[in-house]
């Protein structure tokens, strides 16, 4: 953890944070956040993740007292208090002290930095258990991640690193990240509807060319069945590739050529975007 | 607030009670409570509430430091420290302060108490809107209350004063109540599946005899159109008539006779509970 972290108007030293027993999030595990990279100093795709993170604040009806330049101007003090270029960063925003632990108060923002290096490559990648199960408000980044912590020993038990969700059989997301499949023809597809639209993902979306065509659309399990190689998306892990789901090898096992070749892709989007800012 | 809560071994002062920002219902809304009245010193339903307890715990995969003896014992010193008679006792488990914020640790174990004052019958009863909805992990008494607090405003815009969840057709639960329905045949019902098992709940169905059938079965949206009466339980509320369902009146928009008579004998139940012990 850092030396500072962000308690509302407070830099606080990182061991003394605490919220009192009344907050929402608490009682009632109300609230939403965000997080992203630091790379060399730079906050990694801050627009798209400020964006979301206003979006689930309004889906809540959780009213943020900063302006949007105003938490970026704390960002960078907390960046410089820190003095950690590369980490990972968190913005919190939870119910409030509820009087009656039911009804919202005036949110608690929370903002927490780690030291995170930018992953490389693995080529090894994970392997996936499938879990049938819906997140609710999924396009909300909220607090809930009931379903995921509690199948951790589920996932240990069946030598997996990570659960993937299909619901009414359609394959969704992984609890912390999108899920893409490349299918015999090439095309590289990421589930439409149902999940939280990831930073990543949206990045992966735009890079769709003449070479490769990258697409949302609800992927059946049969279209899982049939792919040639799969892959998560998230801004902690960037492309990492699935290389069994529920025991079955995802092609021959190993990273798959367009997995590599739009990690690769990815890999130099970033060094632009840092090098640009 | 009373003057005292419990967090792990220390009677904090309540409004000195706090935890890390590190516990895992704040990064992930990952925890479990339960909740229960006082009346005139006496823990109400207590068994059933720590079988409750216990069972969610053990659901989340959280451990309990505590055996159920040194609890009750526990419950009883700060019944005594506090001095609050009528109030209301929850005792909440979270996932304790997760070094990654995401693997559960030694969990955080929490005990408030409130001056509550168990309430008289209201004939007036409430109004409910219809939300479809199924509750992830119905079974267990998490935290998550995402859902209902979302719909807080939505419920007042509506003049109404809860929420009813529904799902594929069968009529579920209230946020933090069961709900009843009383059939033109005079038959008392309760959904069976896919909700929490409430404490009033379960005495009710305890009481069913010769001059009321009371049973879980689920409750289709026909059923609920064509009923003559409806209630909702909890440990808060006893018995509550809804007079109301989407701007419809139930029945004749008042409380009505099987759900009066109910709510009197419950009252009779809580008398001898209370003094018996």
């Amino acid at each position: 953890m850092s030396k500072y972290i962000i308690v509302n108007e407070d830099f606080l030293p990182a061991a003394a944070a605490s919220v009192l027993i009344t907050d929402l999030a608490i009682q009632r595990g109300y609230g939403i956040f965000d997080f992203f990279k630091t790379i060399d100093g730079q906050l990694m795709f801050i627009d798209d993740h400020l964006d979301r993170f206003f979006h689930s604040a309004a889906e809540m009806h959780l009213p943020v007292s900063k302006s949007r330049a105003e938490l970026e101007a704390l960002l960078l003090t907390l960046m410089d208090k820190n003095g950690l270029p590369d980490s990972g960063i968190r913005i919190t925003l939870t119910g409030g002290y509820s009087l009656d632990g039911y009804t919202p108060a005036a949110p608690n923002m929370i903002i927490t930095q780690a030291a995170f290096k930018n992953p490389d490559f693995n080529a090894e990648g994970i392997r996936l258990i499938t879990h049938e199960h819906q997140r609710q408000l999924a396009q909300v980044k909220t607090l809930d991640y009931l379903m995921a912590i509690r199948l951790q020993p589920l996932v240990k038990q069946q030598e997996a690193d990570d659960v993937l969700y299909h619901y009414n059989g359609t394959v969704k997301e992984c609890p912390r990240a999108n899920f893409f499949i490349v299918t015999q023809d090439n095309e590289v597809i990421t589930t439409a509807n149902g999940i939280l639209k990831g930073v990543v993902r949206k990045q992966l979306l735009k890079m769709s060319n003449s070479r490769f065509s990258i697409r949302e659309k609800d992927i059946s399990l049969e279209d899982l069945r049939q792919c040639k190689e799969a892959f998560i998306t998230s801004s902690t892990k960037n492309i990492l590739p699935v290389t069994a789901i529920d025991g079955q090898l995802v092609g021959d096992g190993t990273a798959g050529e367009v997995t590599t070749e739009l990690a690769e892709k990815f890999k130099e989007l970033i060094v632009q975007y840092v090098e640009l800012r």
